[in-house]
């Protein structure tokens, strides 16, 4: 009988996420029902919500519960169906979690067209990744041409988009990423106008050379030190789209100094989740999936190979260390 | 001859703002140019916006300039005119300054009708604060009916219009204050729901009991740990209206420490000045007029007397000794 091995929340962090709060278990395939499809899991997402899932606080959504398998989005193929809609062989994606085998409903996943895209990239670009960079910048950051939009972790699923996004729509884009590396592979091959490597001595002073007109929008997916520069380089009437805070999710200090800049400037800050907005994400997609094809729109992956480097490739995820969209192929 | 005493700004604050940054000098009365009239002061505004003018930093306008008149907004008559509109007599509000005489033309003062509203609510809750509070609670807070609103500083000038407009459009109105007898006030006075001391012991857990829905709307005029302690209690798609910072107007630590609150619960936090939005004033003048002749607006006034304390007066309202709009009557 095949196995089904799991990861599953072993104990709450205290502080930085590491190994000892994931626990790898041994479970039986589950068992098909009518209704239900069995889907094998070909590439698992990883992503910085989930570290404040692992919380037991008040978030988006109810923590994590301890024992049970993480959660997560997926990609997979229909290995077995006793559904009316969904045929074996069918490429879906869906909230598997770190497992590599799921059931559920043909309701709970949806079919997509891998001929033209890299089923990968289905929980990248052309996935929650992708809407939620379509949805922060252009209906709250709302750029005009013309106008400085400035991302960080702009190497990233999300910031890679967004910076690529404000260039279509005819803004100066500017990032923040971690190392030379990502800066150049952000300016050279995404086509930012400038990427700051927040890592470096003289970042603030890069960063005002990079914006000489100031920051219009700031699609801000880190928080602290790098959220205080930008603050201190916002216009008047500028937009701030607040889609992740990962400089705090292993407990430091993320307060922003620079809040007097909301109020002198006249900013206006809005948090969000893309999950609140399902139906823009047919029209997101649509042009996401435009751009793409086009050849507009580029992106990297970091791929782990194996389910028990899913732990792994997570807490590098959340220092940093991936280059690009994080998965797990299993 | 006649003095015009003035205070001008004689160093800036290393921190907290005392009296040693003002000097009183003695001018001669300006002569009245073709085109311009003479007011003479009867009361001089005291507000916040003042210490941030005092910092040589980019704030809304231009750093006060060492050695002039220090800026304010004023109620005074005109006694010389060699302008075609006012007239000797006309009650005028301005923004004269901290002196006893300043020269005008007639677009740089708004005639007022003092008969049936006391020419110093002209500087109150029918002039920039009472703007202010229509502005930030009714066009960035939108409250709907059966909402909570909370206000920091809600004796104050601005807070105390803001929960009694959130009570007449059908809200729970709870505000901060310093001290029991502010909280008195803001209670049995002006009719808000509940107030908590924020300088007592337990003031969170009393904050927590009086939101039991949570928080819809915020009108922040202080900062710091009360806005932390707000920020802990605000629903879902919350509004946050930011109105001022007054705890860190002599250089504290006011960052957010839980910044995180407006990326769960979607908050939408909007700094504003309420002279961006002239077009507005007729109408909110409009609406707090018939409130105030209705008796349903209540205000109340900390009056200094004599130009030679206004300084104290100002030092005063920073550390929160004011109860109520303060004003220096001349």
């Amino acid at each position: 009988m095949t196995r089904n091995r799991q990861w599953v929340l072993a104990s709450r962090p205290a502080g930085r996420a590491d190994a000892s709060n994931f626990k790898l278990i041994d479970a039986a395939v589950p068992a098909v029902q009518d209704g239900q499809a069995l889907i094998k899991v070909h590439y698992l997402s990883l992503d910085p919500y989930m570290r404040g899932r692992m919380d037991d606080v008040k978030s988006y959504a109810a923590p994590q519960t301890l024992d049970e398998v993480m959660v997560g989005g997926t990609v997979g193929e229909v290995v077995e169906s006793k559904t009316d809609t969904l045929r074996r062989g069918d490429m879906v994606v869906g909230m598997g979690g770190w497992q590599q085998y799921y059931v559920t409903t043909a309701a709970g996943v949806r079919v997509i067209d891998t001929h033209s895209i890299p089923e990968s990239a289905y929980l990248g670009v052309m996935g929650m990744p992708g809407v939620t960079a379509w949805y922060g910048l252009l209906r709250i950051g709302r750029p005009k041409v013309g106008e400085t939009v400035v991302v960080s972790a702009a190497s990233g699923a999300v910031g890679s988009v967004v910076g690529q996004l404000a260039r279509i729509h005819g803004c100066r884009a500017v990032g923040f990423a971690g190392g030379p590396a990502k800066c150049a592979y952000v300016v050279d091959e995404l086509g930012f106008d400038a990427c700051i490597d927040y890592k470096s001595d003289g970042a603030r002073a890069a960063f005002a050379a990079a914006t000489p007109n100031g920051v219009d929008v700031d699609f801000e997916n880190v928080g602290g030190a790098v959220f205080d520069m930008t603050l201190a380089r916002m216009n008047v009437s500028g937009r701030v789209a607040l889609c992740g805070l990962i400089a705090g999710y292993n407990g430091q200090d993320i307060a922003p100094r620079n809040v007097r800049s909301i109020l002198v400037n006249r900013l206006t800050v809005t948090g969000f989740i893309v999950t609140d907005h399902l139906d823009l994400w047919p029209q997101a997609l649509q042009e996401l999936g435009r751009h793409v094809a086009s050849g507009a729109l580029k992106y990297r992956e970091s791929i782990a190979t194996g389910i028990e480097n899913a732990p792994a490739a997570f807490i590098g995820l959340l220092n940093g260390e991936n280059f690009g969209k994080q998965l797990v192929k299993l």
